[in-house]
């Protein structure tokens, strides 16, 4: 008899299709007619130098574990510690990238029904050629099939790409960044891929957050604009989405703590903007400047059409010595309550139904998908429902967010997958998982006539192509 | 090949039961004892001189498009303007409906998966014959096809009203309301069947809206009481609702932004009435005299044995725009968070199990039906769990509450389905869902040995003729 | 043809289960596998001297019915008054306690679909052969064959606990406590089971709750310290912590109002308890002070490695005049809205990746699992998935359970199944339902190729051996 370790490992064809053989049947066919689309990824973390360098890939730990947040997280709440993991270490040596490797293949059985195996078991067969489970056993071998594999022409992050399929990544950009990656890609007449940035601008709408003062500064130095008063660094920041908007970019990203968008008078925001500046702002005018700027930069996508993503209520870096220890997206940024609905509301009775906003809400608070963000998206035609992700970008949370959101906001108000991603190889397994589950949510829907099958096949074809490529202007 | 548009959709016989063959058999047998059962609406906007009147409805757009937000509100978040769809208008000449109804039927997509194509499916094939799927192709000819039966005599409401098995129909009416439509029904020996009213009287408990000190003295005249000071207003409300009891209710309504029902002491009670006449009220005032109110209602709801329905925490014409232009029920009505156990606590250690008083709960925010509403249903004899509507009537939300309330609160705790509806022609198809849907949740059950055939069929049952009659005593 | 009442009630050998044929036979594979485990119960509410002391239980309605809120809070919620079922009168008289059992089978059909009918069905079938289901007509033949039974040595506590098969059960108990009944267990060469006390602290460490003053006095003389001071108090807290570990304890038990954990400076903290034993604490120092010694509690649990359970945010006795009449634990604790993420920083900053700590959280708040406890557990090494448990621990809100946690957490971060029950019988119904239920969860990833079902047998396994043992300790 087999032990459990050695079992074969490819993914099945059927993968993530309903269980009830008709019902089956109709995912299969649903899933036929996109599977083979090509991949639009508006939101994710894969650096544009990746492509632009076109370097081999260092290792097999380098490539698919240490800079991966999911993976370490996991063995991490199971007692394997992150520097065993090679969390934070930079660059690793043979013989450490080998133990990182190990330590992952000795352990796991902790994947066992997330997300993280599933995409892994995937990648190693599709991508890697490999269909044994990993473990103790084989890891050292696992490591050399996948590192001689990186060492080959055909696994340099170029060539990954086209075979990916991608038709468009979206990178997430700071608003200082020359962006001079993303240039020489669109200059380089040998790439046909399309990698766009996007404007990131956090720390800069926070006046309370440590940094600001230096982040304001650098932001006149790259703008070329005065930001010692209001009126400048609100101009320096439309310059920089002109310089993101003439790189390509179609759209802004935005996490704060709430999604609240209180516009102050021009007055009383140039005020606490100079006592931040002087370094005397309280807390409380932090937020509400905060709050102001997140519907400034609504006010500046009606005037440059950036599409704007909005995904709040994290608390970032929960566990203090750990990210002292080893840096920030270690794992133990964590999900907060939230609401959208009266947060928004200033936002959108002014901007509501502008032609010029897409308006994309993601959380990972899942009572605001029937409460807040369907029926927001039902109403407003600048809104849509952003695509489960993160801690929800999993089977059964994917069917929830289905559930909850289409009955009231339809089918048309879904933004389409991102696959938010720092593993440039999870990318096209992340994108089929959501491909299946489409394919199953409508397959459900045909088997109890809620839906005809000629429908469920054209709405799986537009959550793929037509409705990421029209919310998000790509 | 046909194309999308053209196929046939008529709705299936076993439309929402589940895809499993042997769940699905148990399903049509539980759906086939009920489906002829005689309709109980305890809750809706239909206007009662919709039936004294009984004249002939006017046009398509009119009887199904204009009055109903479900469907204008996601028309509006596909971009389609509120004002090419009739809504605010009033009366629409014949080339304004028919231009409605084309722009309805040219983007009938926008309704794949919500609850409004399925109704609407059902409400074209058994009331007007059509099986067609709309489109723009076929608009104009499915406007003449339903223009034309609403012409003949068997499409006037009366004959609808028995045609679709009504057996009681409640409305919803302002406490100053003479009630004279149901007035004249009662008085009319034709008429056959029950509308009763409903006291809703949310404006006149809130010092703090527009209008209240208006609403306040038109009490006065009506009821005969002067209600100069606090013991009057009681008074007044008090003898509207006898009115009301007179006329055939059995329920009261009310929505307020939460349930607190903290009762004040009688002389604060007075001071803040007298100060909220002066005009001199404050918003925290207003708040405590309307929590006060709620409790009131309560304690007359033990004297006079009226229903109360609590649904809170709407955020009422979230869009100023469109409520400026459009007016109020254009379709942002939005959900908010609530809480209920704290909330409702003083009004329970009082009244909670007094034998007069049931209380009916309905949530728009799903993360109370556990938490909530089926433990607080699970203890108190007065307390009932009130169906899952508005945007929470859609089959997967309907299993979603099935699934959250009646393990904790018992089949028995249920008030059964309320329509809720302003859609006339929707009510028995929204019934059946109710009823099919209820069939697919206890054959889920019956399938997983958790309830027995015999059983299901009894709760089945009386979740649509015994449970709805006696919780709101009709 | 058979009236409802009279039909064969016996519990299906695959109840439960799927009804999809495939994924019905991999649960049925799995159930298999553990049905025979013996059982681990790391957190209830069974009185230790019933076994100590092995008397033959009373009677059938003392056994199954007054002791049990489950049963008593459903018919209470239906219009039959508590005294009527005996809750809070002590010791009913043969007559008595017969009118009581009618009672129940009068109303059976109020617990339809719920949980409490699922155990009992199993209980009276399982451990007193009875498979017809209660009614008014059958209540009596059926008292007497339990009451029958209860007569024989086989129904005494002790062949009862071994014939269902525990291995380990953990009882809750007072700091104050001598544990006495444990003792003379521990002492019994006749006995070989294992009954463990847990420390249950709540009272001791909210100031402002009534008779805090004096249990603080009574803590001085059971562990002979002076709680005059908090110096005092705190050592008497860790001498009686001792005093449990000797008897066996492994795990601590709170439920406050909240989760917060913020800890005061050592002078704040002896002012505040200096100020409550002179009767003068402001209600905020209260919950400071209690927020403090939560994080004590934890720091005192890496010193003696003391696993702690969380369950916040109930209302106790939500009902004041039932409480006052019959008693607490009545059925009208509720539960309240709670988060942990923020709450548990501070403990989880300072112990949240120490070796002797683990952390066991519980919620009534299903909007937690995903959004708080699963991403902590997922990252924190010390945090762990307490089961779905008391309003949630039926067969819908389980599978939620596991689709809420699992992705994010893996199963290797649950704590496995605890009964948390008073009802004795009950327990291994419970258990098995759990089992149950893991492996229709298991067997659905499977149907659906998520998951070997090599690894699912392995998982199953876990969850009811390896996983509670090492989780709690035991």
């Amino acid at each position: 008899m087999l032990s459990v370790s050695a079992v074969h490992a490819a993914p099945h064809p059927d993968r993530l299709f309903p269980a009830d053989p008709g019902a089956r049947a109709v995912a299969q066919r649903l899933h036929r007619a996109v599977r083979n689309e090509r991949i639009v990824s508006p939101h994710g973390h894969v650096d544009a130098r990746l492509l632009a360098d076109d370097e081999p890939f260092s290792d097999p730990a380098g490539l698919l574990i240490t800079p991966d947040h999911y993976v370490t997280r996991l063995l991490h709440a199971n007692r394997i510690p992150l520097d065993r993991l090679g969390v934070g270490r930079g660059e690793l040596s043979e013989p450490q990238a080998r133990a990182v490797w190990r330590s992952v293949c000795a352990n796991w059985e902790v994947f066992r029904g997330t997300p993280v195996r599933y995409w892994f078991d995937v990648e190693l067969a599709e991508i890697f050629g490999i269909t044994e489970r990993p473990s103790a056993h084989n890891a050292d071998a696992l490591y050399d099939r996948i590192a001689d594999r990186l060492r080959q022409p055909d696994y340099r992050p170029r060539r990954l790409y086209e075979r990916f399929g991608i038709d468009v990544l979206a990178t997430t950009d700071d608003p200082c960044d020359d962006l001079s990656a993303h240039a020489r890609l669109a200059a380089d007449p040998a790439w046909t891929g399309r990698v766009v940035p996007t404007f990131r601008p956090d720390r800069y709408l926070e006046p309370a957050s440590p940094g600001w003062d230096r982040s304001v500064d650098r932001l006149a130095a790259v703008s070329d604009v005065d930001t010692g008063d209001y009126d400048g660094y609100i101009e320096a920041l439309e310059k920089r989405r002109g310089y993101f908007t003439a790189h390509g970019a179609t759209a802004t990203d935005h996490s704060h703590e709430d999604v609240n968008t209180h516009p102050l008078g021009a007055a009383e925001a140039r005020r606490i903007y100079r006592a931040a500046r002087a370094g005397s702002v309280t807390a409380a005018e932090a937020v509400a400047f905060r709050r102001h700027m997140l519907f400034e930069m609504a006010r500046m996508s009606t005037e440059d059409g950036l599409v704007m993503m909005l995904h709040p209520a994290v608390r970032r870096n929960h566990h203090g010595p750990t990210a002292a220890t080893f840096g920030p997206d270690t794992g133990h940024d964590l999900p907060l309550r939230v609401e959208f609905t009266d947060g928004l509301r200033p936002l959108l009775e002014n901007f509501g139904t502008h032609p010029n906003l897409n308006l994309v809400l993601f959380t990972l608070d899942e009572t605001t998908y029937s409460r807040d963000i369907a029926p927001l998206a039902g109403f407003y035609p600048t809104v849509f429902a952003g695509a489960p992700w993160w801690f929800l970008d999993a089977p059964d949370a994917i069917h929830r967010f289905h559930g909850a959101v289409t009955e009231t906001a339809g089918y048309r108000k879904l933004a389409g997958f991102v696959d938010d991603t720092r593993a440039f190889c999870s990318i096209p397994a992340r994108h089929d998982m959501a491909r299946r589950l489409d394919a199953a949510a409508l397959a459900h829907l045909v088997a109890e006539h809620r839906l005809g099958e000629d429908e469920a096949v054209v709405i799986a074809g537009e959550l793929v192509r037509e409705q990421p490529r029209r919310v998000f202007k790509l």
